[in-house]
């Protein structure tokens, strides 16, 4: 189970009923925050989630409106006593974008490990901490913005159902059953034995998708494909702010519907609104004209997203 | 008439229900932001005041709760496209303290003027800019914090009442009264009358204290003295953390109290309370009893002080 909350909906300037937009997932007890601008450590204790204990700090993009909380958030997590290690994720300049950031926040006691994500690049997350989910990967899909930017593809894989008559005709002893089907592999009279050779087909896992700022482009069609939820930045709402949206590296409703429609999401979350938008509702039809279940995201609105049965 | 609004009284963490201390003045149609920690641009524009606008932002001191807004409202600033200029008004290592924050503002089109405040120096508004009031002055009065930290005395000086009795017994005419009514000289065949000429005594002013964060110390009560409004940093409620609060460079609801008293203030507003005062009513009463008209700040509360007639 993924759980999903989004933190704000706002583009560009923070306002009293709209925090900027930023997301935070938990998974197995691994909390990852999807931007941080100035506000998002409120909204998160708005939202009612622990914003100050998150793992991992995706970034999708360093213009201000997606980073300036962070310095106060890191100040904060001191403040609060943190000592756990904390990853930073982002797009090519992580280290130059958040040096005066980290000048800012000062001495901290806890590491603050950046980690750069390349054009694609996706980890597991056992890959930053050992004893965190190998199953759960962050992928980082290279996007269309006016700088170097990343949407952030949350998956999980969901091994095959464990298949006892597999088992049994490999003659492997009951106790070690439960290793394998955890997706460890064992080793039966010197003979290794994988997960796979006693479970059926892989099922369905989750996959959840933060888009972060840019215009539609083909890998993010083909990064949230078959997305259980896809939270997509929609700055504009009218269909003729199109050109401008090109401009800048941002969406329309409407184009933010079709990506939606085009990628086969079960959901569609729209966010990041221009302040213009004073009811981000006004404007549904032009997303739901391409994906009839689109909604408008509201600050603090969340879901959990299970698997299939 | 100076109005002032008090955009936050939260100490440390921005809170859902409490931005970060912080107020704005205006007077003449000058503004005055005194600190900007994160969520003060949502504050002000909650509280209905021009952010944006501000022409000083005077920081009392470079603990990130004070001035960790500073990037994003600078950001704010360009987008609506100002173009005029700015002061920034600090303790000692203004320059240093303010590089990280300037640098992830990036360029902007308008200046930033950044202005050390020395102990106890003051400045009236025209020596910022010559359209502005010379009467209104803004003071820096050495406090007692962890690192170098100012409180801002803002006062306006109110000539005496114009005497015409005077004005006729020098001959002057008519048409050149009102120039020495708005404080101007006069040149009257080669004769330099000076504004005091005509008036009688100098009257009662405007006075307006905010302390920063501070112990309580002898500048301060001298700096407060008679003041119209001392908005005065409150951070713990209980009479019991006194020790915890010299420590740290704070005060108690009662030393409040008593720094208002002694310093026979008008009215005393409350405010950077740690977040451990759910409701800082509760310890109002430590205050009243050395200053009985003293109140608990709330986010948005203002007020307008007048002249007394």
């Amino acid at each position: 189970m993924i759980d999903f909350t989004l933190l704000g909906t706002a583009a560009l300037l923070p306002l009293p009923e709209r925090a900027l937009t930023a997301g935070f997932l938990r998974y197995q007890g691994v909390s990852v925050l999807l931007d941080c601008g100035e506000g998002t450590q409120t909204a998160a204790r708005r939202a009612g989630v622990n914003g100050i204990g998150v793992d991992v700090i995706a970034l999708t993009h360093y213009h201000g409106d997606h980073i300036f909380g962070l310095p106060g958030l890191l100040q904060t997590m001191l403040s609060m006593g943190r000592t756990e290690p904390l990853w930073i994720l982002g797009p090519e300049g992580l280290e130059r974008e958040l040096r005066p950031i980290l000048t800012l926040a000062g001495p901290l006691p806890f590491e603050v490990n950046l980690r750069e994500m390349g054009k694609g690049e996706g980890l597991s997350l056992d890959q930053l901490h050992p004893l965190w989910p190998s199953e759960a990967r962050l992928t980082a899909i290279p996007t269309r913005h006016r700088v170097p930017s990343r949407a952030y593809v949350f998956s999980v894989r969901r091994a095959g159902r464990f298949l006892p008559e597999k088992a049994e005709a490999l003659g492997l002893p009951k106790p070690l059953w439960g290793r394998l089907q955890k997706g460890d592999r064992v080793l039966l009279d010197g003979r290794e034995i994988l997960p796979e050779d006693v479970t059926g087909p892989e099922r369905r896992g989750l996959k959840l998708v933060f888009t972060g700022d840019t215009s539609p482009c083909p890998a993010l069609t083909e990064g949230a494909e078959d997305a259980d939820l896809l939270v997509s930045e929609a700055t504009y709402g009218d269909d003729q702010d199109e050109g401008l949206a090109r401009e800048r590296g941002h969406m329309t409703f409407a184009q933010a519907g079709r990506l939606a429609r085009d990628a086969g999401v079960r959901r569609l979350w729209l966010c990041h609104f221009s302040q213009k938008l004073k009811d981000p509702e006004d404007y549904l039809p032009a997303a739901q004209a391409y994906f009839p279940d689109a909604l408008c995201g509201t600050d603090g609105m969340s879901i959990s997203l299970r698997y299939e049965d």
